[in-house]
């Protein structure tokens, strides 16, 4: 069979994001680090469609596994059988015990991995006869997911609001490490650090210090407010409030995590370790729907001691097409250097966006780790004031970009501030992007900033 | 690159289901009706991994399609593309629209879709101005899936407990239906369809008439309780109550769905059309993860009414692959008439367990549609009394049968009559099982019955 093609000029039968904006365009073919459209334009994919495709689109070695995989054994049930393939990306993954991390559950979507994170937290204190721990804390300005358990975490109020009354109510969140909007003048990183870990403190005691199961955070943040990145020491300060309280550790690096900060897990650059990590995205590429929950050794024995059962199970639990995708993405990070590439890659794009816009006027910051880069744009760089919430600055950025050929992730864009005003745009390109591709970028980025900061609109907010 | 072979000897580093278990063994390799044991056991799959294997393992039509689509266009991003794969695969589903369901959203697994129903039920009402509905009904005997909202709605005392403190607190369940221990003697199918409508309304009244969103069932149960099908009307009479009080009619036919019961959509029996329906499993047969949320108009035309966007949105939303193996097995259910031909294979494996098991003193009944049948037993027929909680029947009936290389699916098992007791095991094998491997299934079964109920353990209880 080929691959399936229809007349685009059909009515959909898709519910698509925005039921009152215009049709999607079709993407007809993605090749490493391009997709292409149905009306023949190519499109550089500089965010790798949300942190997606970490070694580029279309690598034959990653298809070719995966249908000898289907060849052979598509699917089974998990209930009583189990496949090499999961086994074996389960030894890639926690094989070496990453900071104590041993056991490993394959799922589909980085919710589903969030919510099990949240169903483990909870029912290992449960087995530990500590039933009382319900409460999950997160942070403002964070994403994790779209399953009630995950929008009940998320810390933006777009994503929240339709659905307040019927979400977790067992949750609260702290201020996120964003040392460029709330880090006070003249506060050192480690005061600022201590300040933010003083407040989960707090809010554990207010909560009740025997009340709270788990403290999730994304290591590096990602679309909610643009790639806020920890200062040194924060998450330091951060494990020892949890260590204090017996609270769980939950990072979740689905979107920064597999390489994507230059460093195969995000919390390598912390110098902490959590008791639970989820990824997705980048751990296969896209090539298959993928992602897992990592378990230390610590919530395992706490499971063992008690029922020894996860009451917990999803029929494509470790899926072999997925998992055999996940094993050759693997295998070609480790082959093509792809962590260490992403390092380079990425230093090399910051300063790129650096000599290119650094001094414009309305970039506030650019931020974040490896590949895994935003810039916040504001009004006025010295009082770092945010455009009014009516001008759309990053949706207008992402559509002037994409029409120079290159896609950004603007993400919820508007609400990077605060979760109501502020505004970023992402990048977070294939780990192999090349030197050419990101001067292609940076380019385009340039150009469309100038388009969007002179337009009529903008200049007239700017006078205001 | 060859499939993923590994030392079956190594320590796993995945967190098995039970972790004080044995082992799981490792299957190789599937075909058509069976699975391979790396021990070279040949298991008929009389389960198709919980009700997944739709068209049979390995079928190269859709290994093909797969591949094909992957060379092509394996992933993107849907916040501004779409891609011909989902398109077409929603043309399918919905283009003539089944019951007036016209738009699809698809997903990775069936919680997913049950999440973002529950999500689209309540921003529906939100769109409406209708924001005091909150609230969620389903039924006891009920699984909706693993995340937390999906647990909310599941009626499994199991599933539940750990959990109870931090799930949505907006939800109640009212009775299944399960006319083989809950009609009363003398009652026609009718008062008892009534009598349930009924308590649905009163339940409506109790959280308030303005305050219900929906209401959630699987059109037949599946593994809670073991294939429980509703009397004719019962469906009828829900959908009257539904509409009352204008609550919308969520069917979750994740596992009874996409022809397993004869019919394409398990509501097709019942004279009643969905507001949502999600499906999932056999819509792709398990070559790829793949679920659906299926809309019907009048939904649509709320959120169009109101703010346009569905606030909701997954990264493997619409994934190419995924669809693409959709799109392939729906067309080889149209090619090879798979709905039509489970509907004889139904008859026949139904008629067989009867004349083989219908006479057996602990089989209390064989219920179920299509090839969706479950054999509920009991300790005493006459009087319906159930084994105690501590004697595994289903399992030890799942262990004897898969010992004659049949995997049958005890699922929850435990728990069938009230959640906590009653046994049953369910059988759901590929829609284009043979005649005579429903002959090896029904010998299996039959062989498995006598081994369990001739067992030392089980004589004992019964001559209590």
């Amino acid at each position: 069979m080929s691959p399936v093609r229809i007349d685009s000029h059909q009515p959909t039968c898709l519910l698509y994001r925005d039921l009152h904006g215009k049709k999607p365009e079709t993407v007809v073919e993605a090749k490493g680090s391009y997709v292409y459209l149905d009306d023949g334009r190519k499109i550089l994919d500089a965010c790798a469609g949300a942190a997606v495709a970490s070694i580029g689109h279309g690598d034959q070695r990653v298809i070719q596994a995966v249908t000898a995989q289907m060849t052979t054994l598509s699917y089974h049930h998990t209930s009583r059988l189990t496949n090499s393939a999961a086994e074996r990306l389960g030894h890639m993954l926690v094989g070496d015990r990453p900071g104590g991390l041993s056991h490993a559950i394959f799922l589909s979507s980085g919710s589903e991995a969030n919510e099990s994170a949240i169903k483990l937290a909870r029912q290992y204190f449960v087995e530990l006869g500590e039933s009382e721990r319900v409460h999950i804390i997160s942070r403002n300005n964070s994403y994790h997911g779209n399953s009630i358990g995950c929008v009940s975490l998320t810390g933006i109020p777009s994503r929240r609001r339709h659905f307040e009354p019927i979400l977790m109510q067992h949750t609260s969140r702290v201020s996120p490490c964003y040392p460029y909007r709330y880090k006070t003048e003249g506060e050192s990183d480690e005061a600022y650090a201590q300040r933010l870990a003083d407040e989960l403190e707090v809010e554990i005691l207010r909560v009740g210090e025997k009340k709270v199961a788990a403290f999730f955070a994304e290591t590096v943040g990602g679309a909610a407010a643009g790639n806020l990145t920890p200062v040194p020491g924060y998450f330091k300060a951060i494990r020892k409030v949890c260590d204090k309280y017996g609270v769980l550790l939950v990072l979740d690096e689905i979107m920064c995590g597999m390489g994507r900060t230059g460093k195969m897990h995000a919390w390598e650059w912390e110098g902490v370790v959590p008791d639970i990590e989820t990824i997705g995205k980048g751990l296969n590429g896209g090539y298959q729907a993928l992602s897992a929950v990592l378990i230390s050794q610590r919530v395992v024995d706490g499971l063992k001691k008690g029922s020894g059962a996860f009451a917990n199970g999803q029929t494509f639990q470790c899926h072999p097409a997925a998992a055999a995708a996940g094993v050759a993405v693997m295998s070609i990070f480790e082959s093509d250097d792809i962590v260490i590439t992403c390092a380079k890659r990425g230093a090399e794009l910051r300063q790129k966006l650096v000599e290119n816009l650094g001094d414009h006027p309305n970039v506030g910051e650019i931020r974040g780790r490896g590949l895994f880069l935003s810039i916040e744009f504001v009004k006025d760089r010295e009082t770092k004031a945010t455009f009014s919430k009516g001008l759309p600055i990053a949706a207008m950025l992402d559509n002037a970009i994409f029409d120079r050929g290159v896609s950004v992730y603007s993400g919820f864009g508007k609400g990077t501030a605060d979760g109501v005003v502020g505004d970023h745009i992402l990048f977070s390109p294939p780990l192999n992007i090349s030197s050419s591709e990101i001067d292609e970028l940076v380019q385009a980025v340039k150009e469309g900033v100038d388009e969007v900061f002179g337009s009529q609109a903008v200049q007239q907010e700017l006078a205001l």
